[in-house]
């Protein structure tokens, strides 16, 4: 008993549940126009939600005025009043007024709706990190409250240690895979697209993903049916120009092998 | 005008917002026992959350039957029934069963509870990613439904670049900041401290903070009267006993910067 149960992973409790939210379309409230608001409502932007900011236009900082001079969110020219929940999918709170806070807090619960409330813990359904981004990826460190600034620091060595076209290279992937549910579109043939992708994944190292031209992903289309996955050299060679070295797109980055 | 703008950060639509959702002691429904169910229970339970497990008996795999032998989750030996959902804060589900499957999101929509279904993203308020986790710290890989095995391979890359003790240097900066409040506990100490644990993290490169000692915690922390920051050779000199080199404890990471 003791012997099989070492296979499973142990129990590391003290995290946070760290999930992407689905916001696209759906409305944000932020409470408060100061620079914690602002990077809020960049992070609501990004993830395509419908953003409302409710703060007196006297005390919106900089980057909150450009993003409503810009109409990238809904401003409301006031203090918060409790209807402004009415129809909200998420609210954000980032006022210094803890009473104001608290109430407010209050009645999301009430009504059941997300919120943080900026620098109140007990005060969150969830906390922020620090994200980075590269076209569909997203990486998001979390310090589960021991060190912002360290979150932040290790979100920069991160982005500095991956290669430049990582996010290219995924939309590579995604491209492939939309393209094999065109080609294998039943979902009886859901389990033979995965055990292909997964080929497809162990033949090429990630990152030279990137560096596939449409062709490429048409040519690799080709030997889904038969379940086999062509040499990188193979696939190039299928080229209508097979001279065109396949290297030529790789920003140098070519060669790179995860944990090499 | 056009000028100015370009000083704020351009929204990049299209991600997701990345959280870290709080479900300490919170309530999860888990409904279904296979191999997805034994990965979300995981999550969860690294959390600190309450989770129960809706699943025939006959039907868990070896993961989520262990964590139920050992009592880590609340097991209810049957298919799903509405009732299931009174209390709970979260619902996870990984059922091969659409028709079910999307009439237990309808019943969480009704109620406002945070759901997941595995597979089908139109019925998902959150989607999963790849987690490191170390300690307090957390990284999570999104590739927003790109390439979930990607996300692995980019999560495992990012685990091998991280210094080996990074968990533990992020220990020590939310040991010093717990202290400081109790040495300066006060609301209005609150831009002062701030201020002082940036001098601090500007100071030292954040993965040498892990080699620091209690002492060593207990003595930087009387130099924040007078808003300065020892070198790490000041603060090292005034160890009881000097001499005990601080890269003795380091592995050999010590020197090591940010972006280096």
């Amino acid at each position: 008993m003791a012997e099989a149960s070492s296979k499973f992973p142990e129990v590391q409790g003290g995290g946070s549940l760290i999930i992407a939210w689905q916001i696209k379309g759906k409305r944000v409230l932020v409470v408060g126009g100061g620079e914690v608001a602002a990077g809020r409502i960049l992070h609501c932007l990004n993830a395509d939600a419908n953003v409302t900011v409710v703060a007196p236009a006297a005390r919106l900082n900089p980057e909150v005025a450009y993003r409503v001079a810009r109409q990238q969110v809904t401003h409301v020219d006031r203090n918060f009043e409790p209807a402004d929940l009415d129809g909200a999918d998420m609210v954000l709170v980032a006022i210094d007024d803890p009473a104001a806070s608290t109430a407010i807090w209050t009645l999301c619960k009430q009504r059941r709706i997300p919120a943080n409330i900026a620098d109140v813990p007990p005060e969150c359904d969830f906390y922020f990190g620090s994200v980075h981004r590269d076209g569909p990826l997203q990486i998001m460190v979390s310090t589960n409250g021991k060190g912002p600034r360290l979150a932040s620091l290790i979100r920069r060595f991160i982005a500095d240690k991956l290669p430049p076209d990582t996010g290219r290279a995924i939309e590579r992937v995604g491209q492939l895979r939309a393209e094999l549910r065109r080609v294998a579109p039943l979902p009886a043939d859901g389990p033979r697209r995965m055990a292909w992708m997964t080929k497809v994944s162990d033949a090429y190292p990630w990152d030279e993903m990137c560096g596939l031209t449409d062709e490429d992903i048409a040519n690799l289309l080709t030997f889904f049916p038969s379940g086999t996955v062509p040499s990188l050299d193979v696939l190039k060679g299928m080229r209508a120009n097979p001279d065109a070295d396949v290297t030529d797109v790789f920003d140098g980055s070519f060669g790179f092998s995860v944990g090499a």
